[in-house]
């Protein structure tokens, strides 16, 4: 056995496994104590150590990997998606990308990677995700011309709402999540333009009818994988079942017709 | 071929319809830059000069499908559609229509009328609304009566909410939306009459009932069209065969009699 | 004919509907002519008068329905619905009763008891009730126990929302339905009592729990009334044909066989 | 008939049963009236009485059962449930247990325990949560990332949101359930940092994306519970009367070749 393949054995051994879980747990737990003011002056530089040592092991992990599956590594979405984020760590912190230190949270999604139950559940939400395609394309145009008109026609009056393409569109997704759609800003803007309603409530109708579509797609869909399976299965079997036996019992009849026929001819 | 078939074949042609979604895409970049105080400073006369080059590609476009189909061009509702919002951006914007300049933006639904793929799921989206008129129909029967109600009991203290069948109407939709209609209004209401709770915890119990009602409607619908098709296509043919191949063991026993009987008589 | 049936045919004739449907319609427009200022400066007396003739006309129209029906007239839900409707408006609207006054919109409802296919669709949903009960009870005791605590624990801080019983269920009914729930019930009170979230954060897990089940119900059982019917009624009608012959081939059998047998004996 | 057998038929006697339903609503309703001032300054000392004579049937119950059944008791879950909440009530409440005091009207959900088809509605509920496992572990995940990243980036500069990581949880949630997220918490922070919608929005739309995965779920699941039982139980039977027939008929075949063969060899 080469090195190459003692190593990706070695990988997935199911102690090395559990222990990788471990290692990300350990160190969400570090980074959760790290934003807690007391801890960090109690023990600070010992956390900053101890996360440390975890990204060690998790950079030793990957690199084994890639050692050990070469490129066929970055075949596996999973396998880009851990790189990814241990890679986000290695990355200097230096100015203007402080928030890239807040990233190294991200690591505890890696459970979601190592779990394949986990695994599973979110592989499972994207597989949705394309049948809704249509409908997302649907409600992009949809806001994109929604934001254009409110920016039109709201944004001189309330440019911190309207003012521009980015700031509707802000806006109008607030307005499809319902949240203070009347009372925060469509009652203000109605004292300005008083026919503000004309524009804003066949909005709410049109993208909470396009949502709720996508929950009834969601749903069918589900339901179609779902369902039957096992039950096809077994009617599958019982009607091959019927149909090999009405064959036999042609044979049969086919048979004794010709043996009769043979006992007339010879009778 | 005729010029009416050479036009109604060219405008057919694959590379026509992806120059017009190219076109519909570029007119929607330019409205959407329009917005900006800072395109528009740097490259205004610019954009205005393209807009009115889209346009006029719709207005050619469309005049040679007319052409090409006559009347019956008006029999689909898609072609009713795209003629309508190009025809919006024809009317000259005088006072009291500058809102039509902002209606020129709905062109980019044209992406809609021209994509068989959103087309299909926009008319999915109008076929479920004939199934849900009775529920519609309802709720409009109950909104114009809790309207009433609502003016009546309230417009007199809370004008800007209930003064008028209007207002009223606007603040019974946003009640229904769940938007601030406890915090935002309820309660006010409840401190001059304090059984005001009585008129609206109904209303909101009614009609959030109706609109889940709406939502199964909805389920259960696209569950019938989509279950089965496939399955069903299957499970027919199977009978089908079960059929015949009963009927011809019964013919096959039929004729053995026959011949046994035959037998006797000549025996 | 007797005057009974005779008047009972009438009420039952097609333009006698579609006229009680008319003066339904003008009756809830009147009424709502009555929410206008300018309307009821107008012409004020006249829509008053009015309005008495559509009630004159439903009085009368429900008084021939209860000579002809006698009392089984009170047998069917409707129509006790309509007769409480009208009773209502003939109620005098002394001091203190003025809210019966208002409750005379209630008559455009009638036009749900009048159309059969809004009456279906009523009874649809009063049918979906029952199944539901459990769980109402559910949340009811839910609310009960909820409500209770959070008087004794928030009433005396917070009067106005958690003072009394009724005060706190109404305020549990807000914050079930998600209505500032955080910002303006919760955290306020979290400002008094930190760990109040330990109280509100289940409630809404639990109660909204909940709500979904009853969606959940609603979906499956309108699944299974819709579902099949005809494809069970095909399914039944198949089985019975498969069955029944396969009966007639075994007849056949059995005959062939005893001919076969008195043939041996015979021969 | 020994005691413990006696003790055990005694409680199973419906009279026994109602009764005690009877004490658990008396008992609910004396609880909500301790809740009243005006009928505690009126009578405030019966209440407590009557209050701890409710609680002593129900201890005398409890201890009747568990010298019936003795250890098999604690078996079932309800069982324990009923004895928590009937100690907590036994519990000196001295400072800092005030709370406990307020756990009393918890009693009221033994209403649920007794009556067999609330027990029902609740095991369904429960029986759901295991399925849901996944998605709840990926949601916690998700929440805990979160709040980490919400507390290291807006922490600084809004302690009152996201000061610690238990108050970012408490925030975020709150902004799943979509309450005031924008105007009561996503526009104040973006004034300080304008980018933090690309936090938020992807939260919301991922954790409302588990939510509806969690309906979904929940739906399919009951759907294919309710689905047939019935409808299956009588394809089943259809089924083994179709292949018994089937089975016969080939006997039969079979039986007659062979009287036919042995006809040959005699003939």
């Amino acid at each position: 056995m080469s090195l190459r393949e003692r190593v990706s054995v070695f990988l997935e051994r199911p102690e090395v496994r559990y222990g990788i879980i471990g290692v990300i747990l350990f160190n969400a737990a570090i980074l959760g104590l790290e934003t807690s003011a007391t801890a960090m002056a109690a023990a600070g530089p010992l956390l900053v150590v101890l996360d440390s040592l975890c990204l060690a092991v998790f950079v030793v992990e990957l690199a084994a990997k890639l050692y050990a599956r070469r490129l066929s590594f970055f075949r596996d979405g999973w396998n880009i998606f851990d790189f990814a984020i241990v890679a986000v760590a290695l990355v200097p912190a230096g100015q203007g990308f402080a928030v890239l230190r807040v990233l190294r949270i991200l690591r505890v999604l890696r459970v979601i990677s190592v779990t394949p139950r986990l695994r599973r559940v979110v592989e499972g939400f994207i597989s949705a995700l394309p049948g809704m395609g249509s409908v997302f394309l649907l409600m992009g145009i949809v806001f994109y011309a929604a934001s254009v008109m409110a920016t039109k026609l709201f944004g001189a009056s309330f440019p911190d709402w309207f003012g521009t393409l980015g700031r509707s569109g802000y806006s109008l997704f607030q307005i499809m999540t319902l949240e203070s759609w009347s009372m925060g800003i469509v009652r203000p803007v109605m004292d300005v333009y008083p026919l503000a309603w004309t524009f804003f409530v066949p909005f709410i109708l049109v993208t909470t009818f396009a949502v709720m579509n996508l929950v009834v797609g969601l749903i069918v869909n589900s339901m179609q994988e779902a369902h039957d399976e096992e039950e096809i299965a077994r009617t599958d079997s019982y009607r091959d079942e019927v149909l090999v036996r009405l064959a036999q019992i042609e044979a049969k009849l086919d048979q004794a017709q010709d043996s009769r026929e043979r006992m007339d001819r010879v009778g």
